[in-house]
């Protein structure tokens, strides 16, 4: 598999077209000092080039799509962007898209995509993605497996050299049914990778994580890398009482990376 | 793959076991018509013969299984069977053995099954099966995939050359997010064994038929083999969407078919 060829844009340029910076006279030195949260405005910002009026869009969840749905609201508003139809990938971003005034379908009404914007909470050399810690992984990947492009937009924390090299969680989500035996399985699945599976938990009394589907979510942590994707997805979706799990493999069709020397656009 | 060699059984003898025909002298000729009922519970009562005190049991859904458990139970209930633990597959079964005094449990607390004893749709020549038309393929295979042995019962109507080859339906478990995209990806991933995906209802006024997991049912019905099962299988389990298929492949270890001429064992 080869590794796709980056192409960089300087942050100060990013970050003016972002609207996080006001240039200054063209010969001044300009001195950028970017959070995290605007590392991912500015990926979402250059992600929305890509759209175009007339799209059916898949709109991501998660902190780094929450700024590429709430610009193209703003585009739409100002009447730059037309015609556009949303598809959300969560209740959450459903919500967002209608006070946003963005017009909504869904995948039943058109089961073709052109793009959809989405972040990752891992990405791979080989653009392969883990995406679901936001616990939307199963409608994201119903929607982003329908795209002709899917733009993938991360700050530069997110790049790993393979899947589970963060040492974050790997989500897989499970129905409810004997969740604890699901969970086993999927340990002992990997247990050469030094792997340990734990339930997703919310709230301050620690009640399982429930999925927009009505699913738990099991969060597997590596010690090592699990090798194979391919044969690890397999492994995984072979398991009965398993739904779907968070690697996105050979989806991503470019991935914009925003950092702090400036933006990085990878595409296949 | 070989084949597995059969074994067997007179109706008339099977027939007498299950309590279905008293004998008459020895010398006299027996003609025996028996039900497609009376064919199944000749199979269950045969298959409940494997289980033994102290064994862990997965208990199977259906009206073939139903037969198995109500026997189970009146062993229990005579003093034959003793420390029985029961894994029911769905919550009919479980309603049913606990008023048959059937001690349960579950897959967390026994995640090793002793002997699972389970009714099927379809048995090809490798026993390869499918099941859930009754609705419960999820909970069965969670709990036959966890089992040292499993006997699966059936009448010989069952039996095909080729799984989907009875022209009835091969049921998938998915999501009712955007169920139509995903009975539509799953129609075209089959195109060319002429597949028809339908989304199964119940009730007077046609509502989706929930599962005890929440979800829907697409059943598909074909016109032509499928091919390599492997292959469908892991094909299906990768479209997002999807929770799990009724094809149990490579999981029967005794297949028992109750016929007009009488009993048939094959194992492997």
């Amino acid at each position: 598999m080869a590794i796709p060829c980056p192409h960089f844009i300087s942050s100060a340029k990013a970050a003016m077209e972002a609207g996080l910076l006001i240039p200054s006279s063209p010969s001044s030195s300009v001195s950028v000092i970017l959070s995290q949260d605007d590392l991912k405005k500015i990926a979402a910002y250059k992600a929305v080039e890509y759209v175009e009026s007339g799209m059916v869009l898949g709109l991501g969840t998660g902190s780094t799509a929450k700024h590429a749905v709430a610009r193209i609201g703003e585009l739409i508003r100002q009447g730059k962007l037309k015609n556009i139809i949303g598809i959300p990938t969560s209740t959450i971003t459903h919500e967002q898209a209608v006070s946003l005034g963005i017009p909504l379908s869904d995948l039943d009404s058109h089961p073709v995509i052109d793009l959809a914007i989405d972040g990752a909470d891992e990405v791979d050399p080989y653009l392969n993605l883990v995406k679901g810690r936001g616990g939307s992984l199963l409608r994201e990947k119903m929607v982003e497996g329908a795209c002709k492009k899917f733009v993938c937009i991360v700050d530069e924390s997110k790049l790993v050299n393979y899947l589970g090299g963060s040492g974050l969680a790997m989500p897989v989500e499970v129905i409810r049914f004997c969740w604890k035996f699901t969970a086993g399985r999927l340990q002992n699945l990997f247990e050469e990778s030094g792997c340990v599976a734990k339930l997703r938990t919310s709230g301050e009394k620690g009640e399982p994580y429930v999925t927009d589907n009505g699913n738990y979510i099991v969060d597997l942590y590596f010690k090592k890398s699990i090798g194979d994707l391919r044969v690890a997805s397999d492994a995984i979706l072979n398991i009965a009482g398993v739904v779907e799990h968070g690697m996105f493999l050979d989806m991503a069709t470019t991935v914009i990376v925003a950092g702090e020397l400036g933006l990085t656009v990878k595409s296949k």
